[in-house]
């Protein structure tokens, strides 16, 4: 079920529009994922995340392993019919919560053992292990598991992870051809740090064991934006261009467009969502923070021209006022926004590279935007 | 603009339908009104309270007062256009929440001065201030501001609030005459406590002055039920049948049921929002804690039957998911379902009344009610 074709290059630089197809329906990439952590895109419904425009969400293997549990989304057959959404879905392997919110996470060759962040009780999270709770939660791309390391990390460090991201990766393969429900995809994912030649050894090992689709793990990790990008440059030509690339956890609206100069075509980040709880809204002209007092008596929806359903229907003192008075609907209104605000830019980024007028498109956002 | 209609009386009881016509539609009474203290019922948009089949919704003058603050609101020509609701709004007169949430409240001939529960900030509330705040927000029904008490109290502090509120009721009905857009309706509130001479008094006080509809105030404070529904029954029929009768803050509904049995047209009651909050959902067999372990693979939802948003989308399962995980979501999906239960329940009463099957429809809702 799961295809990828690439409808048009530009001319000028990496950046590709697509088309995947899954078994929950197509999506065209350049993609931006909501993330739908714990089955739910926070304070959002399905419905509302279509209308934003979402084709694609992310669900996170570790917080529905612990919770709910797979006992319970099994009975549902899968994520799609729990949460309500009929669309794709990409799970991440678990692997990165592990390492960065579960306590006392310790390696071995066999796996990562882990302590739930919530209440306390241990684990044990393999390759095998990644892919069947996935398969569990019915997922159209599912993950390998990958060994996240800290940045910045030394070149020994660094080397060690990705041999052991590799070898998982193998086993990941593996359980998925024996175990898989056949419909959905396997991506491996790139790691190597900040090292160039660690990236090209990992791009070789996982082009040759052979994915349904690439991530690069491990950028936006605390570095600075130039390593990220020269990375990314330099990791994207390594892998396959008939398959989907994919850069994980980042990013900014000014990062997902040179990401895509640089030949990416998926991205998921948790910055629309959260900062919209934090009261801060995307706009072309830049960010704004809602709570800000000049907002207090200003009549204009949250960025003029925008054609979501929050600026369709309210005012910055309005949402203002909801955000000071602790409002959920503040919460809500603003991650709409936010999300449709990344969705719409990625849309049209994707329509100026079928027309091949992305460097203007570019330009033209750079031009726009105050901060 | 306002108009009350009488369209059907129970031939059994005190039970009466009607439809009251203001400059923002129609409502079909009896009605219940669901609270949207800070310009916003909890966590819902209007195209959701529509769906939910609200007609009318209540605003707090004493929260709209101190945040966003009348200047805001006056920029959006009141309440309506800043929240984006186009039905009817009640507003209550700011009089309960200055003696329940306010510091230091100071009653004297004059009004009642208080320190906002926000900062801090000192305020004087007078029988005209409270028009003239209601006049601001555009509301359809205003109230008159009351002198509330504690319960239990003396017949003595009773016997001196209630004629308080008479002459507060008169200041109101000038500054009303005086100020209003000529829209609206102004309610007068009857005081009395638990002494139904006094509540007699009131109810003579407040009719002599005249008024577009009357409420009793005081009820569901803490007394009886019993009680409640001895002071309401004996109160009701001292208030002229022509025009709307409003019990404020109360009820469950059982409460409503009755209330409605003894000739009550208008409810308000934080009840079925906050409790959505706090995971207790009502049905038709009564409620159910959604956090208790029983509903973790519970495929049912909510309501078997119940036609609402959420009851026709999601599992007990996954709202119980949601609300243990703390999502966002979970407060919406409980409210909208409490929201519609409450307003579905009063329009198979008013249909009941309307075919005068009313004692019918009550027996029946308590054999199906388990607790």
């Amino acid at each position: 079920m799961f295809k990828f074709d690439i409808i048009a290059q530009s001319s000028t630089n990496r950046a590709r529009a697509g088309i995947i197809q899954t078994a929950h329906g197509k999506v065209e990439t350049p993609i931006f994922m909501p993330v739908g952590t714990q089955a739910t895109v926070k304070s959002l419904t399905p419905e509302e995340l279509l209308s934003a425009g979402a084709q694609i969400i992310l669900g996170n293997t570790y917080h529905l392993y612990l919770r709910p549990g797979c006992d319970v989304i099994k009975q549902f057959n899968g994520l799609h019919t729990f949460m309500n959404w009929s669309g794709p879905i990409l799970t991440d392997s678990g692997g990165f919560q592990v390492f960065s919110l579960a306590k006392l996470a310790k390696i071995s060759e066999e796996g990562v053992t882990f302590q739930s962040h919530i209440d306390g009780s241990r684990h044990l999270l393999t390759p095998e292990k990644a892919v069947e709770i996935q398969t569990c939660l019915g997922s159209d791309v599912t993950m390998c598991l990958d060994n996240c390391i800290q940045h910045p990390a030394s070149r020994a460090q660094t080397r060690q992870a990705l041999e052991i991201t590799t070898r998982w990766a193998e086993r990941c393969k593996t359980a998925w051809q024996g175990g898989s429900n056949g419909n959905g995809a396997l991506f491996g994912i790139v790691q190597g740090g900040m090292y160039k030649d660690l990236r090209e050894a990992s791009s070789k090992d996982l082009v040759a064991l052979g994915f349904d689709g690439f991530a690069i793990g491990g950028l936006s990790v605390g570095e600075p934006s130039e390593t990220m990008f020269e990375i990314a440059d330099f990791t994207l030509p390594k892998l396959p261009d008939d398959k989907p690339k994919y850069i994980m956890g980042t990013g900014t609206p000014e990062n997902l467009i040179e990401l895509v100069a640089l030949g990416a075509d998926m991205f998921d980040c948790v910055l629309p969502t959260r900062n919209a709880r934090n009261g801060q809204v995307f706009s072309r002209q830049g960010t704004l923070n809602i709570c800000n007092a000049k907002y207090r008596n200003d009549t204009n929806p949250l960025e003029p021209g925008c054609d979501c359903y929050t600026c369709r229907n309210y005012s910055r003192a309005y949402l203002r006022h909801l955000y000071m008075a602790k409002e959920l609907l503040a919460y809500r209104l603003n991650t709409l926004h936010n999300v449709y605000f990344f969705l719409n830019l990625m849309k049209q980024v994707r329509e100026a590279i079928v027309k091949d007028e992305f460097e203007a498109f570019r330009k033209n956002f750079y031009r726009n935007h105050n901060n």
